[in-house]
């Protein structure tokens, strides 16, 4: 299959082949395709300016052809052993390079699409109410997060601080956030703008998202809880959404696209799939606190697809632009050990995770180091990986 | 004053001297200085790259010393006589060029920062509670708008599709939006951006704002109100933000600097402005339909300054950027002549507006023209002009 020595079950095989931005000793920032264990310095095996520019974007602009003849090309390369002189040299252990965020972020639209996840929420802070809002199965909710704090994973989740107010308080205080919580998502990275005022269909997708990537959209639970009224969420979100590095085109995951969820109510003809292309996705994800396994939320199982999430995007006119992310809320199973928060996993922070130490765990404590990974059906027959997003929790600067 | 003849009462005499993008027949993008019915290629005057590059970031992320330095030299030039020869040949008449966005706009955040406003829509959308949301004198409630769709003046407002429910309705339609409305906003741009995890201070505003342009943040009231919970509005919005094209320096509001209404729930001291310089702004906008004036929006009455606005977005370590863009939320006051948005003037659509020709008007209709202008105190006692900001309503294309 290819001339590499690959690790078994590396994820990143030559069916994968996912983009980056990486650098070396010398700091310069160019594009690096996942191979094994090394990176393919794309800047220098292709000789394109493209590839050096420090970001995906540009690349990502220039659209699904162009996306498709670099995928022929690497498969070639890396499968063909007469390709061997010309690509091993520009080949790069990838525990000697440094990972950037891969793509310079235009919006940041962040969905709530998980039925599980959304009934979740609903049950803890509505008990009294239908855990769905009405509006909850016509469309999917969403709204835009801070696309400047946008950052690759590795970077330090400094706990913010914040004004919080229970409702036993008079008054808010001031202070570092108490529930500071995860949300594992996977997101979505446009390549292709659209023009404004024309909407992208669903069977447009496949058009202008290049690929997906792994979110982990930190939450301050208690500040977002006393701001987002009426007006949704801002400092409970944006002191930083971690991305993993490695962008996988959607060609490496033909072989993981799925039917989504039985819909209960009939869609408006925008978003009605039913004979449309699935975009469901059988995305594995894994959450680990502090290296133990709490969580394995199941992409496959998320009510809105990625597709339906564009259309509704663009419905109204809006434009799209090389760079937007947008992403599926935090993904939750129906199962205690498929919710992808602590907040569900604590159930609001009154059922404590004990973890395998003897500790246990409600929110997350300065210190603690959350990694979410995720593996999906490769086109080979195993499995790919989407790598990982990671962040250590560091305490908040003093007030 | 100045060697420049110009028009009595211009608003863009030598005391306001704001920034903008402008193309001629040559089609390049410049950064020209609105004086009089004049621009100054400001490229052309100054030889500097730095104002040919097609938007203002380059030039705002120098910094306050920078700005500071060329408004002196403009001064300079634009009012002593010596520098008439080299100056005069890079005037163009405002009306032969196209302008254009001012900033590539990174973050949008719009806040909601009116009282008489939030207790307008209070009053209408929740009859029996409280008008203003119990945080809402705690901290100047704001969510994350599309960048990507905020356009310069002029830009046509194709009215928006969507989805929309009345509560009559079992199941949401799809449709052109019915309610399609204005808010009347006063915007702020950031030059100089933050580094993550680093708050700025009330005193910090001048450190990191450019200056100050006028914002339509048009709004479809039937989308928003199906969609915006639990979290916030999204496509009731996203389809388009108009800003005027010239953007005003905080040096040129000097004498337009109040203090803002008495506080009477005290601030948390990252928000408390006592004994701060005040950064209320006595701006005074107009609101015209088909070029009759149908409201006086006092800015100078807003509850939260600028200042809180940027204090309060980066209080949890969120950064800022270059280009970033905050504005108000509608501007209104407590007369019904004061009112920012069509939902007010109209009182949800029960209160039809009258117009001169005998029409009545409660929301947009295709045709209609909307523009804003606003003026303020100038440093040489009069009256300097925010310019407008306009956009005609063209039909919904057909779904």
């Amino acid at each position: 299959m290819t001339w590499l020595d690959l690790p078994a079950d590396s994820g990143f095989g030559p069916d994968n082949l996912p983009h980056g931005v990486f650098s070396d000793a010398s700091g310069r920032r160019r594009t690096g395709i996942a191979i094994g264990d090394s990176v393919l310095d794309l800047a220098a095996a292709t000789g394109e300016d493209v590839h050096a520019t420090g970001t995906l974007n540009a690349f990502l602009a220039r659209g699904p052809r162009a996306w498709a003849d670099l995928r022929a090309r690497l498969t070639a390369w890396l499968t063909d052993e007469a390709h061997r002189g010309r690509v091993e040299p520009h080949l790069l252990p990838r525990s000697e390079v440094t990972l950037h965020l891969p793509v310079e972020v235009a919006d940041y639209v962040d969905f709530y699409s998980s039925q599980h996840h959304a009934e979740n929420l609903g049950r803890m802070f509505r008990p009294d109410s239908a855990p769905l809002t009405p509006n909850w199965k016509h469309l999917p909710i969403g709204y835009h997060g801070r696309a400047g704090t946008v950052q690759v994973s590795g970077t330090p989740v400094v706990r913010p601080n914040g004004q919080r107010k229970t409702p036993a308080e008079d008054a808010p205080t001031f202070g570092p956030s108490q529930r500071l919580d995860i949300e594992a998502e996977v997101g979505f990275v446009v390549g292709v703008g659209s023009e404004l005022g024309t909407p992208v269909p669903l069977g447009g997708f496949a058009e202008h998202v290049f690929g997906v990537c792994l979110v982990n959209d930190w939450s301050a639970r208690d500040l977002q809880s006393w701001e987002y009224v009426p007006l949704g969420p801002f400092l409970g979100k944006s002191f930083l959404t971690s991305i993993s590095p490695w962008v996988v085109p959607l060609a490496a995951l033909e072989a993981a696209r799925v039917r989504p969820p039985a819909r209960d109510v009939p869609l408006l003809p925008y978003l009605d799939d039913t004979d449309a292309e699935p975009w469901g996705l059988d995305v594995a994800i894994e959450v680990r606190l502090n290296g133990e396994l709490v969580s394995c939320p199941p992409f496959r199982l998320v009510y809105w697809t990625p597709a339906q999430q564009l259309a509704h995007t663009t419905v109204n006119g809006a434009s799209l632009r090389t760079g937007d992310l947008f992403a599926s809320g935090t993904v939750s199973g129906p199962a205690a050990d498929q919710r992808g928060s602590f907040i569900e996993l604590s159930w609001g922070g009154t059922e404590p995770l004990t973890l395998p130490d003897g500790t246990t765990r409600t929110f997350l404590e300065d210190g603690d180091v959350v990694t979410l990974t995720a593996s999906a059906p490769g086109t080979a027959g195993g499995r790919i990986s989407l790598g990982e997003v990671t962040g250590r929790v560091e305490p908040a600067p003093a007030p």
